[in-house]
Protein backbone atom coordinates (compact mmCIF):
# COMPACT_ATOMS: atom_id res chain seq x y z
CA UNK A 1 0.00 0.00 0.00
CA UNK A 2 1.70 3.30 -1.35
CA UNK A 3 0.17 6.48 -0.01
CA UNK A 4 -0.07 9.15 -2.25
CA UNK A 5 2.47 12.47 -1.68
CA UNK A 6 0.91 15.35 -3.26
CA UNK A 7 -0.32 17.49 -1.02
CA UNK A 8 0.93 19.99 0.12
CA UNK A 9 1.28 20.58 4.28
CA UNK A 10 3.87 21.83 6.59
CA UNK A 11 4.18 18.75 7.81
CA UNK A 12 4.62 16.06 5.38
CA UNK A 13 1.84 13.00 5.33
CA UNK A 14 5.00 10.20 5.10
CA UNK A 15 6.79 11.46 8.46
CA UNK A 16 4.32 10.29 10.87
CA UNK A 17 2.65 7.43 10.75
CA UNK A 18 0.55 4.90 8.17
CA UNK A 19 1.79 3.18 5.16
CA UNK A 20 4.85 2.73 3.15
CA UNK A 21 5.57 5.75 0.73
CA UNK A 22 7.81 7.23 -2.13
CA UNK A 23 8.85 10.45 -2.12
CA UNK A 24 9.81 12.06 -5.83
CA UNK A 25 12.56 14.50 -5.77
CA UNK A 26 12.53 16.97 -8.16
CA UNK A 27 14.88 20.03 -9.31
CA UNK A 28 12.70 23.18 -8.98
CA UNK A 29 13.71 26.89 -10.06
CA UNK A 30 13.71 29.26 -7.22
CA UNK A 31 15.06 32.71 -7.49
CA UNK A 32 17.09 31.74 -10.29
CA UNK A 33 18.50 28.87 -9.01
CA UNK A 34 17.44 24.89 -9.40
CA UNK A 35 16.62 23.94 -5.86
CA UNK A 36 16.15 20.32 -4.64
CA UNK A 37 12.58 19.89 -3.77
CA UNK A 38 10.07 17.16 -3.14
CA UNK A 39 6.75 16.35 -3.71
CA UNK A 40 4.35 16.70 -0.88
CA UNK A 41 7.33 18.08 1.07
CA UNK A 42 7.04 21.88 1.55
CA UNK A 43 10.70 23.99 1.96
CA UNK A 44 10.57 25.66 4.98
CA UNK A 45 12.48 28.55 6.27
CA UNK A 46 16.04 27.32 8.17
CA UNK A 47 15.20 28.90 11.75
CA UNK A 48 13.08 31.67 12.89
CA UNK A 49 16.28 34.12 13.91
CA UNK A 50 17.29 35.79 11.03
CA UNK A 51 20.67 37.46 11.87
CA UNK A 52 22.89 34.77 11.98
CA UNK A 53 22.13 32.38 9.09
CA UNK A 54 21.57 33.19 5.60
CA UNK A 55 20.28 31.53 2.55
CA UNK A 56 19.41 28.63 3.70
CA UNK A 57 15.96 26.28 3.49
CA UNK A 58 15.38 22.77 5.55
CA UNK A 59 12.71 20.00 4.34
CA UNK A 60 11.87 17.21 6.64
CA UNK A 61 11.93 14.14 5.18
CA UNK A 62 11.24 11.93 7.61
CA UNK A 63 10.39 11.64 10.77
CA UNK A 64 8.89 8.24 11.28
CA UNK A 65 6.52 7.35 14.33
CA UNK A 66 7.64 3.80 14.59
CA UNK A 67 11.40 5.28 14.70
CA UNK A 68 13.73 7.49 16.90
CA UNK A 69 15.52 9.34 14.73
CA UNK A 70 13.92 12.43 12.20
CA UNK A 71 15.89 12.73 8.10
CA UNK A 72 16.45 16.54 6.88
CA UNK A 73 17.62 17.79 4.21
CA UNK A 74 19.38 21.78 3.91
CA UNK A 75 19.90 23.42 1.25
CA UNK A 76 22.50 26.41 1.48
CA UNK A 77 22.05 28.70 -1.63
CA UNK A 78 25.61 30.43 -3.22
CA UNK A 79 26.96 32.98 -0.39
CA UNK A 80 24.67 31.55 2.63
CA UNK A 81 25.79 29.83 5.66
CA UNK A 82 24.26 27.81 8.61
CA UNK A 83 24.29 29.34 12.07
CA UNK A 84 27.57 28.71 13.97
CA UNK A 85 26.40 26.76 17.10
CA UNK A 86 27.11 24.19 19.35
CA UNK A 87 24.53 21.16 20.89
CA UNK A 88 24.92 18.07 23.14
CA UNK A 89 23.05 15.86 20.43
CA UNK A 90 24.86 14.03 17.66
CA UNK A 91 24.90 15.37 13.97
CA UNK A 92 25.47 12.89 11.42
CA UNK A 93 25.55 14.52 7.80
CA UNK A 94 25.74 12.72 4.10
CA UNK A 95 26.42 15.57 1.23
CA UNK A 96 23.95 15.31 -1.30
CA UNK A 97 24.34 18.20 -3.73
CA UNK A 98 27.07 20.72 -4.06
CA UNK A 99 30.35 21.92 -3.08
CA UNK A 100 30.76 23.44 0.79
CA UNK A 101 32.56 23.64 3.83
CA UNK A 102 32.42 23.06 7.60
CA UNK A 103 33.45 24.94 10.07
CA UNK A 104 34.41 22.29 12.63
CA UNK A 105 36.69 21.80 15.54
CA UNK A 106 38.78 25.14 14.84
CA UNK A 107 39.21 24.24 11.43
CA UNK A 108 37.63 24.39 7.69
CA UNK A 109 36.86 21.33 5.76
CA UNK A 110 36.00 21.28 2.02
CA UNK A 111 32.99 19.12 1.64
CA UNK A 112 31.97 17.58 -1.68
CA UNK A 113 29.42 14.47 -3.12
CA UNK A 114 28.49 11.75 -0.63
CA UNK A 115 31.25 13.33 2.57
CA UNK A 116 30.06 12.45 5.52
CA UNK A 117 30.36 14.53 8.73
CA UNK A 118 29.93 13.02 12.29
CA UNK A 119 30.13 15.58 14.65
CA UNK A 120 30.17 14.76 18.05
CA UNK A 121 28.48 16.10 21.39
CA UNK A 122 29.15 19.78 22.00
CA UNK A 123 31.66 20.29 18.64
CA UNK A 124 31.09 24.15 17.18
CA UNK A 125 30.06 23.54 13.85
CA UNK A 126 28.64 25.16 10.80
CA UNK A 127 27.97 24.86 7.06
CA UNK A 128 28.93 27.50 4.38
CA UNK A 129 28.58 27.80 0.41
CA UNK A 130 30.74 29.95 -1.28
CA UNK A 131 30.50 28.36 -4.11
CA UNK A 132 27.92 28.79 -7.49
CA UNK A 133 25.55 26.21 -6.73
CA UNK A 134 23.68 25.08 -4.51
CA UNK A 135 24.56 23.39 -1.42
CA UNK A 136 22.68 20.25 -0.53
CA UNK A 137 23.03 17.83 3.02
CA UNK A 138 21.02 15.38 4.38
CA UNK A 139 21.47 15.75 8.32
CA UNK A 140 20.66 12.89 10.41
CA UNK A 141 19.33 13.40 14.16
CA UNK A 142 17.84 12.05 17.08
CA UNK A 143 14.34 12.82 17.64
CA UNK A 144 14.84 12.99 21.42
CA UNK A 145 17.48 16.40 21.52
CA UNK A 146 18.21 19.29 23.10
CA UNK A 147 17.93 22.47 21.61
CA UNK A 148 21.30 24.35 19.66
CA UNK A 149 22.83 27.48 21.74
CA UNK A 150 24.77 30.04 19.06
CA UNK A 151 28.38 30.26 18.96
CA UNK A 152 29.52 33.55 20.13
CA UNK A 153 31.80 35.20 16.92
CA UNK B 1 39.59 18.34 16.84
CA UNK B 2 38.98 15.94 13.45
CA UNK B 3 40.72 12.69 13.32
CA UNK B 4 41.72 10.89 10.79
CA UNK B 5 39.78 8.08 9.12
CA UNK B 6 42.07 6.40 7.07
CA UNK B 7 42.87 3.52 8.58
CA UNK B 8 40.96 0.18 6.83
CA UNK B 9 38.97 -1.65 9.47
CA UNK B 10 35.64 -3.30 9.42
CA UNK B 11 34.43 -1.06 11.92
CA UNK B 12 35.00 2.57 10.63
CA UNK B 13 36.25 4.26 13.81
CA UNK B 14 33.74 7.28 12.85
CA UNK B 15 31.21 4.96 14.08
CA UNK B 16 31.71 4.59 17.51
CA UNK B 17 32.25 7.18 19.42
CA UNK B 18 34.91 10.13 19.56
CA UNK B 19 35.86 13.12 18.10
CA UNK B 20 34.27 14.98 15.17
CA UNK B 21 35.43 13.33 11.88
CA UNK B 22 34.82 13.64 8.36
CA UNK B 23 34.31 10.74 6.10
CA UNK B 24 35.28 11.28 2.62
CA UNK B 25 33.98 9.58 -0.65
CA UNK B 26 35.54 8.82 -3.75
CA UNK B 27 34.61 6.73 -6.40
CA UNK B 28 36.82 3.11 -6.78
CA UNK B 29 37.48 0.94 -9.41
CA UNK B 30 36.07 -2.29 -9.20
CA UNK B 31 35.10 -5.30 -11.36
CA UNK B 32 35.18 -2.88 -13.96
CA UNK B 33 32.59 -0.64 -12.51
CA UNK B 34 32.99 2.40 -10.29
CA UNK B 35 32.00 1.99 -6.73
CA UNK B 36 31.27 4.69 -4.32
CA UNK B 37 33.34 4.22 -1.12
CA UNK B 38 34.63 6.37 1.98
CA UNK B 39 38.52 6.01 3.37
CA UNK B 40 38.59 3.92 6.65
CA UNK B 41 35.20 2.58 6.23
CA UNK B 42 35.34 -1.30 4.71
CA UNK B 43 32.56 -2.08 1.53
CA UNK B 44 30.93 -5.35 3.80
CA UNK B 45 29.09 -8.23 2.47
CA UNK B 46 25.72 -7.55 2.19
CA UNK B 47 25.00 -10.37 3.75
CA UNK B 48 26.04 -14.45 4.90
CA UNK B 49 23.53 -15.92 2.86
CA UNK B 50 24.34 -16.16 -0.89
CA UNK B 51 21.59 -17.47 -2.37
CA UNK B 52 18.63 -14.94 -2.05
CA UNK B 53 20.39 -11.33 -3.13
CA UNK B 54 22.80 -10.76 -6.00
CA UNK B 55 25.87 -7.85 -6.09
CA UNK B 56 24.78 -6.39 -3.47
CA UNK B 57 27.33 -4.45 -0.68
CA UNK B 58 26.88 -2.27 2.05
CA UNK B 59 29.03 0.11 4.27
CA UNK B 60 28.05 1.24 7.63
CA UNK B 61 28.50 4.92 7.29
CA UNK B 62 27.79 5.98 11.21
CA UNK B 63 26.56 4.52 13.96
CA UNK B 64 27.35 6.70 16.76
CA UNK B 65 27.35 5.68 20.32
CA UNK B 66 25.67 8.50 21.32
CA UNK B 67 22.25 8.16 19.11
CA UNK B 68 20.02 6.06 18.17
CA UNK B 69 20.16 5.26 14.77
CA UNK B 70 22.46 3.73 12.37
CA UNK B 71 23.11 5.29 8.94
CA UNK B 72 24.20 2.37 5.90
CA UNK B 73 24.99 2.74 2.41
CA UNK B 74 23.61 0.09 0.02
CA UNK B 75 25.23 -0.29 -3.64
CA UNK B 76 23.20 -2.86 -6.34
CA UNK B 77 25.60 -3.26 -9.07
CA UNK B 78 23.99 -4.14 -12.64
CA UNK B 79 21.70 -7.37 -12.83
CA UNK B 80 21.86 -7.30 -8.53
CA UNK B 81 18.93 -6.93 -6.30
CA UNK B 82 18.63 -7.33 -2.09
CA UNK B 83 16.71 -10.00 -0.62
CA UNK B 84 12.97 -9.83 -0.38
CA UNK B 85 12.25 -9.34 3.17
CA UNK B 86 10.03 -7.86 5.88
CA UNK B 87 10.68 -7.08 9.55
CA UNK B 88 8.98 -4.72 11.85
CA UNK B 89 11.31 -1.86 12.30
CA UNK B 90 11.16 0.85 9.99
CA UNK B 91 13.44 1.59 6.82
CA UNK B 92 13.99 5.42 5.50
CA UNK B 93 15.72 5.31 2.12
CA UNK B 94 17.23 8.03 0.42
CA UNK B 95 18.64 7.42 -3.39
CA UNK B 96 22.70 8.65 -3.52
CA UNK B 97 23.14 7.52 -7.46
CA UNK B 98 22.02 5.48 -10.28
CA UNK B 99 18.50 4.26 -10.63
CA UNK B 100 16.47 1.35 -9.69
CA UNK B 101 14.08 -0.36 -8.55
CA UNK B 102 11.83 -1.01 -5.28
CA UNK B 103 8.96 -3.51 -4.75
CA UNK B 104 7.12 -2.88 -2.27
CA UNK B 105 3.73 -3.28 -0.97
CA UNK B 106 2.80 -5.89 -4.11
CA UNK B 107 3.56 -2.78 -6.62
CA UNK B 108 7.21 -2.32 -8.04
CA UNK B 109 8.49 1.47 -8.04
CA UNK B 110 11.20 3.15 -10.34
CA UNK B 111 13.76 5.07 -8.32
CA UNK B 112 16.16 8.27 -9.22
CA UNK B 113 18.31 10.57 -7.06
CA UNK B 114 17.36 12.06 -4.24
CA UNK B 115 14.36 10.28 -3.80
CA UNK B 116 12.81 9.04 -0.46
CA UNK B 117 11.54 5.55 0.37
CA UNK B 118 9.33 5.10 3.81
CA UNK B 119 8.79 1.71 4.69
CA UNK B 120 6.60 1.10 7.47
CA UNK B 121 6.57 -2.27 9.59
CA UNK B 122 5.63 -5.59 8.12
CA UNK B 123 5.97 -4.42 4.56
CA UNK B 124 7.78 -6.51 2.34
CA UNK B 125 10.76 -4.86 0.14
CA UNK B 126 13.01 -5.47 -2.11
CA UNK B 127 15.71 -3.01 -3.64
CA UNK B 128 16.51 -3.96 -7.51
CA UNK B 129 18.80 -2.70 -10.41
CA UNK B 130 18.02 -3.91 -13.66
CA UNK B 131 20.11 -0.98 -15.39
CA UNK B 132 23.52 -0.45 -16.13
CA UNK B 133 25.23 1.74 -13.53
CA UNK B 134 25.44 1.52 -9.89
CA UNK B 135 22.34 1.82 -7.71
CA UNK B 136 23.51 3.20 -4.82
CA UNK B 137 21.12 4.96 -1.50
CA UNK B 138 21.61 5.51 2.19
CA UNK B 139 19.29 3.50 4.37
CA UNK B 140 18.48 4.88 8.10
CA UNK B 141 17.40 2.43 11.06
CA UNK B 142 17.38 2.44 14.48
CA UNK B 143 20.21 0.74 16.49
CA UNK B 144 17.41 -1.73 18.46
CA UNK B 145 15.49 -3.76 15.94
CA UNK B 146 14.48 -6.61 14.74
CA UNK B 147 15.81 -9.29 12.40
CA UNK B 148 14.64 -9.52 8.76
CA UNK B 149 12.46 -12.38 7.50
CA UNK B 150 12.71 -13.34 4.03
CA UNK B 151 9.79 -13.52 2.05
CA UNK B 152 8.95 -16.69 0.48
CA UNK B 153 8.51 -16.09 -3.58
Amino acid sequence: PIAASSCDTSEPPALLAGASRILRSHERAAGGRRSLGWDGVRALPYKLETTLFRGVTRHVLAAPERATFDVRYYEVEPGGHTTHEVHEHVHVIVVLRGLGRVRLGGETHELGFADVVYISPRDPHQFLNPYGEPFGFLCIVDRARDRPVTVEE
